[in-house]
């Protein structure tokens, strides 16, 4: 291999991640952010951005799929060991703030990209809670007799919707993460076990 | 007013009548009809169809009018007297199947409409659950430390997932009510009161 193409795929690979970290970050800021706008944030033309994402679509899902992978680094840092009731408020305050960091971003990917592909995207967080759930579930503490996915949607729902309810204006953003957790442990006791009381005063 | 007049705005209204018809059943089986195919529904022209409505948000916004009009009418025949949570529980029988209908419909609202019109479409249901939740948490049913447009979200937003559980083919129609009501019910349980056993079995 020549040293120009090495130069010249070192070059592609600059202007991809230039435009990715671009494309998060205003996408971040406005779900409809145009690829002109992209472009010019990296520092690149429309030219060499059409070069290497076919679509805005594909530029929707890059930025999505590296919000995700810093939000799973975020995540992997979260101990989940425990109580299942203190490691899913743990899980909640971390992954809460995540989700309202990447609103604006998730927006964007929900216009572009099929439900599917945005599940997929998520499967790294998925399958860590899931497995919190489990454990939960296989100690008593969450209830049995609804079924493990469909409590992660309940989960997933109440985590949208509190970042709506904010964007409405309707939410103090300060009390979301509170809100979240004191529903989600409430939705998730078995019945006939009292509620917890709200921890940090919900 | 003569005569011709009086017949051509009766004309006029059996169009509109017709089209927003024609609008609430293309849109509630395909959120991506055209407007052609709601005209050519209605047995109208393109042309009357934008002598009427100046946009397809409009015609959007007149047909989920017109299936929140039909809703209300069968939410005002359920009873929500007595026990809060039986009372809730029939407002999610009955609720759950008008959101369940209407999916398709709600999603070409949200891609037309702004959420702000959304919700003022959904003011006269939320108004009669709002007074139930109320009348729960002033009773002791129902937890007061979570604010009441907080819980009101809460299902709103279980129930909207379970539509989106469906359509993905991860959750069976028939288990919806169940598992809305199981989880609502639990969620608006207060604080260390133990969560409701499942009535029908959820």
């Amino acid at each position: 291999m020549s040293s120009k193409s090495t130069t010249k795929r070192a070059d592609a690979l600059r202007s991809i991640e230039a435009i990715v970290q671009a494309a998060a970050e205003c996408l971040g800021r406005n779900p409809d952010a145009s690829l002109s706008e992209i472009a010019r944030a990296a520092g690149v033309g429309r030219v060499t951005l059409y070069a290497h994402f076919a679509s805005r679509a594909e530029v929707v899902d890059a930025a999505m799929s590296r919000a995700l992978d810093r939000g799973n680094e975020v995540l992997n840092a979260v101990d989940l060991t425990g109580d299942p009731l203190l490691a899913l408020e743990r899980y909640i305050d971390a992954g809460w703030h995540l989700v309202d960091q990447a609103q604006a971003l998730l927006a964007a990917a929900q216009r572009e990209l099929p439900a599917g592909r945005i599940r997929e995207l998520h499967a790294g967080p998925a399958a860590r809670v899931e497995a919190l759930v489990a454990r939960g579930r296989a100690e008593g503490a969450f209830r049995t007799d609804l079924p493990i996915a469909w409590l992660i949607n309940v989960l997933q729902a109440v985590m949208h919707s509190a970042t709506e309810e904010i964007r409405a204006g309707r939410l103090n953003p300060e009390r979301a993460a509170s809100h979240i957790t004191a529903t989600v442990l409430a939705a998730f006791t078995p019945p006939g076990i009292p509620v917890p009381e709200p921890r940090g005063g919900a």
